[in-house]
């Protein structure tokens, strides 16, 4: 058997998240199903994380089994001619036969896109705020996530994990034009809804709801009630999830 | 009567165009119809100029006359509020009493959008391009532009215009990111359809189809059958109209 990372990116506004699930179209049935029909065969993908519903993925990594030989590039150009426009598979690449995209991914990195005033062209993926919150204080408080490793504060509190432990690289506001910024944030994993409830929680302190000490005590809390409002899904991207150089050897 | 000059943008995607007409919504109607429920009177809108169905206005200007006082920001603020989500009012400014949107404009921008492969984020407001075209010879054919007043062969034969002489002062690809380029142009006046004809006809140049010869006797012929084919509309956005420091004084 040969393993294939497959890399794709999709507008995740037509899908009820990244995960098949039984009560709506999923971003990984439909390129299973698409890859099954050009394979001729049944072939289970397994991607590097879940996003929920709405979200967006400018790159997600996946991988399936083949037995024999593909042209990774010709399969490419099959697969965007079968699936819909909002999905769209970059490159397919053979790997380790035990390189695996979800338990081998060193970190994911996301970007929530905030903007100010009414835009015609933001609206789709980007939340709308109605006040400029202190950008300041809300990146003193980001550079807080640093310092702690558990974040069952901004956990969904049911979920089948073991530890509710992260390691958080980066976690910065940046500016993106006159009245747009944008939140990224990289971890080597990440619980459910919490790159939402970070950027929940960032906005009260942004909007002077929430001291810096009080967003740390809410850290430390491990209550997911005590933290902010998550916010919309429309305007989270997931951009990208590294991997060590032996997955490709 | 005061006049005003009202500053929006419109994803045109919804609207057959900005001009009023029976067979569909537009924008003209769209915004007269939130003007008048606001001020409690009928008010007629004069827009800049025209744009086509599906196409989009990153700035359009138009002018509208009212008896009395406006307080510009909370008139904004009143509209923003009423209208749908795809239209955003930026500003309203009182202007002199003979200052007309369409005659006294001095330059209209527009621009073109187009990108090479499948792209979930892109497919919305950006033309995809099988092959990347040569840009260069693209560049060089649309400094042709310059040397002639006479577009009817970038124009839509039945039209009421007087003349088809415009004089284009900026027409120039330029890139944007890896795979995506836009098409910028800029004249004192635009025929119907003349942005989308011209972009098509440098695409054939830029595919190898037609010489630079040939695209200047294109637009010597006057004849719009010899020019390439118009390209969709929803890559096309309106971008800025500017106009003398008389019609503010």
């Amino acid at each position: 058997m040969q393993r294939y990372f497959i890399y794709l990116a999709y507008d995740g506004t037509r899908y009820h998240g990244w995960q098949i699930q039984p009560n709506g179209i999923s971003v990984q049935e439909t390129l299973q199903q698409a890859l099954s029909t050009v394979l001729r065969l049944s072939v289970a993908i397994v991607g590097a994380g879940r996003t929920d519903t709405g979200v967006h993925a400018r790159l997600m990594v996946a991988h399936f089994d083949y037995e024999g030989e593909l042209d990774g590039s010709r399969l490419t150009d099959k697969l965007n001619r079968l699936l819909p426009p909002d999905i769209s598979v970059y490159r397919i690449v053979p790997v380790r036969a035990d390189a695996h995209a979800r338990f081998d991914a060193l970190a994911r990195t996301y970007h929530y896109f905030v903007h100010l005033g009414k835009d015609p062209f933001c609206r789709q993926y980007s939340c709308r705020l109605y006040n400029k919150p202190d950008f300041e204080a809300m990146n003193q408080a980001a550079a807080r996530l640093f310092d702690y490793t558990d974040f069952t504060s901004f956990s969904k509190t049911h979920t089948d994990t073991k530890t509710n432990n992260c390691r958080i690289m980066k976690a910065e506001w940046k500016p993106l034009g006159d009245n747009q910024w944008y939140f990224e944030i990289q971890a080597d994993r990440f619980l459910r809804n919490m790159v939402r409830a970070i950027v929940g929680t960032l906005l009260e302190v942004g909007r002077g709801k929430m001291t810096q000490e009080e967003f740390c005590r809410v850290i430390e809390g491990k209550n997911r009630c005590r933290a902010g409002e998550s916010v919309p899904g429309n305007a989270l991207f997931l951009v990208d999830v590294t991997y060590p150089d032996r997955c490709f050897e």
